[in-house]
């Protein structure tokens, strides 16, 4: 099973981490392809950059020449989810969505934690579309930017657990599902201090996409992600002016669901 | 007062239709602006042309020399305006939205009529996410594309006055919200037939644009919608490299808010 | 276009503070009309108050005899505005609803900031009943009656940009409503403290009410609002018999609706 | 013990028909006194309707002189519990929320029928503040006014039971509450009719009020029903001055709470 | 009317302090049967003694052989009222909806206190699954376990006074509801400290009962609470095979309801 | 990896089938095990079985002498998957909510279809408390009993067949998920007839039970689900009397987790 695995910026060693995450949680047999979008913000945290990163994200699937049998978006709170579930016929995960679904089976009540005050509504945003948010006690913010916590990472840390620690105490969460990647010893700290399961967003998104492909189960096509109708669509996809690949950007492409 | 109405798809002609609706309902003094996205699809219906016209209305926003006082989004249930509000320090309306809003002071329950099923969804998504949707008692679709209203527009017209009709009698609507475009008729067949007001987005876009800056009231910016952090872009302003305006396209630009 | 504001409360000056705030927000051409009750409270905070109100209002347009375009309510979380819609062809517009309603396409989340405390469930009921909850975070309560505020308004002032702070930093408000009038320097005093917009009611009403009537909208009929079956009342409308007006206080009056 | 039971409308005979049924509800040792407002409608059907009675209710109640245990307010949707709760020192019941909260306790959810359709929404409301709402499937009008029941008892009958079968049917209720008063029969044909049990609120509230006095249970004073600030009101008690009693209208008069 | 209130756990003498204040809760004529599960928790903590409660209460009243009018269910938070309800014909009322129940005739929001943070969610749950959720503002706990608060009743007391204080000053609670038992003073000193009314599950259910029973109404039958269908129980009852009574335990006994 | 999936009744055939589902739907390496309470309904279908499955699933687990890895409760609407999260330390996953929880990664809204109409609530319940509602449009029961489904299978995979169409058509549901069990081809005609997903809750439980375990994940024991207190329990477990384990029934027993 070949699982691709898109970051949703534009930032290269971001996107090995995510993936080398994504093959440490990933079966025996699971073969993660990690992708970078060529184009959006170097790391997302905002309305504008998440907008990007929907299309970065569709574009890099679209460009991608290779076999599939599930996409993960790795980003926490940003959209696109539905265009790719749209644009595919494999199964599609968020990963903001996945951690939190794992959790509600984990415990009573969870906490996001994640870095930027700024990137909370989005997370919730996203919960509330997806209809996990109803044992959401929290989105909690340390208030360190994704690129702070390669600089200090041991602050990052301890300023996330920090705000895990308070999720449990004050928010009477019982898990704790991590808002942002990168650190490795993330989730170690959380779980020493507050003795509650720290779900992982990319390590669920892989168990769950592979759950799916397993079961032989995908996107239902009824309605909601119903293939695009034919029509005239101009720039896009837009990689293909970008890089000049062959077909006409503005024409009635075909589409691959 | 300026106000750029910006059509979410492609299509010139709708671009002046929804100009001139926007000019039929503004006040005296109120300059209306009709802006049509550079790339995109020619009439959104789905998630993946939803996304696009996301990033397609910001752009054509963001290549708008002029001054301006306001920005309307004018589409039916499309992703973005989040987006502008984040990139803009003036009023961003959303139709979808405005709809709602002052149906809500005009009856206890209101409808949304739409014309295919497959755009529901996007647009329960926005009133649910905006928090209009708590007398929101159905979107509900004539099965009848947006390019087929101007084939036959007598049919598509009775078909969604028989959605409005039926919101009225069965989900006990008292309010039609108009959730598509361009037929001048509609809104009068609705009234006749079914004895309530009718709402259409983009008059309500206008005067609430108008409200808010006359109050001298704008987004506010302390979190959800606070400027964006300096950092790396790639490819975007979009319309820049399609357009092959100056500014290099992977380069740390000044944005407007 | 002429406006009728209604002060829910019987303090003359009061209502011209009310209408001379409408005045400021109204556009050219506007003419607003200012209304007090001749029976109530010299000012409302409480239930049985608020129930007064219901009727003092509506008694107090049913006995102006020029001709109006809309009926604003100007009170903070009183009864009545549904009366108003039953008994009146125009638009009706209560300002806790209006505040509400614009603060919404103002940032993410709003809160409400009054005077007492038990003025608090009063708001919290109105904006439950009208749908625009689902955005308030809070609302938030100085602990000073309405008339300290005269008494001591610096105090006052302070007092609830106080209840506005923690609104935005602990509640995670982003924009203020004002749940009560009457301070020219509060809205400013929060904006400087805050960072964050202040919506006034009545300046929001006046707006919404222009709005409506400028694009032909008013209240749905077919149901909840329906003009009253004919029967018999006793001693309505109450001001008739107060004032020695002409007719009969004991007949099947005729309705304006 | 002895119970004030208030009709909300003028008509004497109605409060006859309530005070009946309270007292054949009623435990031994229970005393019933049915009062009738002096002004207000014949009959509640509306907004207005609905205002007036709030304080028509409250009018008569302030009139009485003798001591009393507990107050009930007999009408379905009718505003005005609230003002009573702050007035009064000793419980009151609303009939609406009692049949409601008994209900809850003889099936999963319940129903309300009731005549008019137009008083559906003040039905609704009422359940929604009062938190009785989320076990409730329907609120059915069967389309007979309340004087309609005394011309054609058998047809309002009939047409009540049918909307109790198809809520029974349709919306999976599991108990019928009563939203409309005056037949003896009703109830009986209901649950003959759908097998389910049928609660009558003013029954309910009788038995309600009887558990809080018999527990020495009242309404808590600290917040939202603590007593009215001292203050200037005008034209109130209204009956003073309809019935030219002692006390002038215009005064800072003592409150019973 | 002979009323059975089943205690939830094994201990004898909790019995007969939790019939001792349903006697004081009932009216003249009520007649008081204490039970105790012949097997369970000595007191019920958590989610396996509340599993064992559910299946320990039902097996106490089916081996009752005398007749009674109704049952309740007397502890706070466990599972088995839904059983009940379906396995008798007479009203069945559990203590932690009667007191919640109560409360909301009584003040605007409510909340519990209890003393196990692990019982918080037991109680929440019954709330919910009940519906009478939307009003409790908060489920706080002293900290303190059941049977400590016998060890040392006057810490035990101030501990959860403390909680109600919360509540009323934080949560903004106006009626506290007892979630635990055994105390007769602990009513009072909340009084006494936050000047609220207090509601006590046990009387509450007492006279809820007496009202369903005076009312001649009890659970419905058409679905959720329909008679079980004639099958095959292994074990069941179970007290028969713990105190080897007659009927073989692995038959398709006849039930009551 | 051992999961222990533990059938809800009595019926060991229905163990085998529930087990050989299992078996299809695990990876490889996967080891399963089918458990059959001793005691309990032969098909569980009302509340009181309901009851009696929590126990009997619970005392199968403890009665089990080897090891495992997760448990799998195998019943639809059934009771008691909290009690089992409390006495165990690795992850326990219900059919129930498994399947909720993939169907929610598949589409847009999703119906459960189950058998007999006094289930729906209890499956309501679980999903409610489990928060897996909100994305939930309805749960359809075909009328057919779990033992009718074996005297004609046919009928009975077309009567749920139905009502997954009607789920589709009205409902707007995406995606079906299973409420019943035994028949092979039921997801088979499903999908065939109305083109969406169909997810089986054992099949999805095996996934997420391997997940939660492939990522070394179990259940939070900081509240909810700590572990019991230390006390006297009688007759617990409850295996033990009937068949004459060793260990005396009426002992402070050591528990597992």
């Amino acid at each position: 099973m070949r699982i691709l695995v898109v970051n949703v910026n534009t930032t290269a060693s971001m996107t090995e981490g995510i993936a080398g995450a994504a093959r440490q949680a990933a079966s025996a047999g699971t073969e993660i392809i990690g992708l970078t979008p060529t184009f959006g913000a170097e790391s997302c945290e905002g309305n504008v950059e998440s907008h990007l990163a929907a299309l970065g994200v569709m574009d890099a699937v679209l460009k991608y020449s290779g076999e599939f049998d599930a996409v993960i978006q790795a980003g926490y709170g940003e959209h696109g989810r539905e265009g790719l579930q749209e644009l595919l016929d494999v199964p599609v995960i968020d990963i903001t969505e996945a951690g939190a679904a794992l959790a509600m089976f984990l415990g009573r009540r969870y906490s996001v934690v994640t870095t930027l005050d700024r990137t909370v509504p989005l997370i919730e945003d996203r919960l509330l579309l997806a209809g996990f948010d109803s044992h959401c006690v929290s989105v909690r913010a340390s208030g360190m930017a994704v690129l702070e916590l390669e600089e200090d990472p041991r602050a990052a840390i301890d300023a996330i657990a920090d705000q895990a620690a308070e999720a449990v105490e004050q928010d009477r969460a019982e898990v704790i599902v991590l808002g942002c990647g990168g650190m490795a010893e993330l989730g170690e700290t959380i779980t020493e201090r507050c003795c509650v399961p720290v779900v992982d967003g990319v390590a669920a998104a892989v168990r769950l996409a592979e759950s799916l492909v397993g079961l032989g189960l995908s996107t239902s096509k009824v309605r909601t992600y119903a293939p695009a109708r034919e029509k005239k669509l101009s720039g896009w996809p837009l990689g293909q002016s970008a890089t000049a690949e062959s077909a006409p950007s503005d024409s009635a492409a075909p589409r691959p669901a």
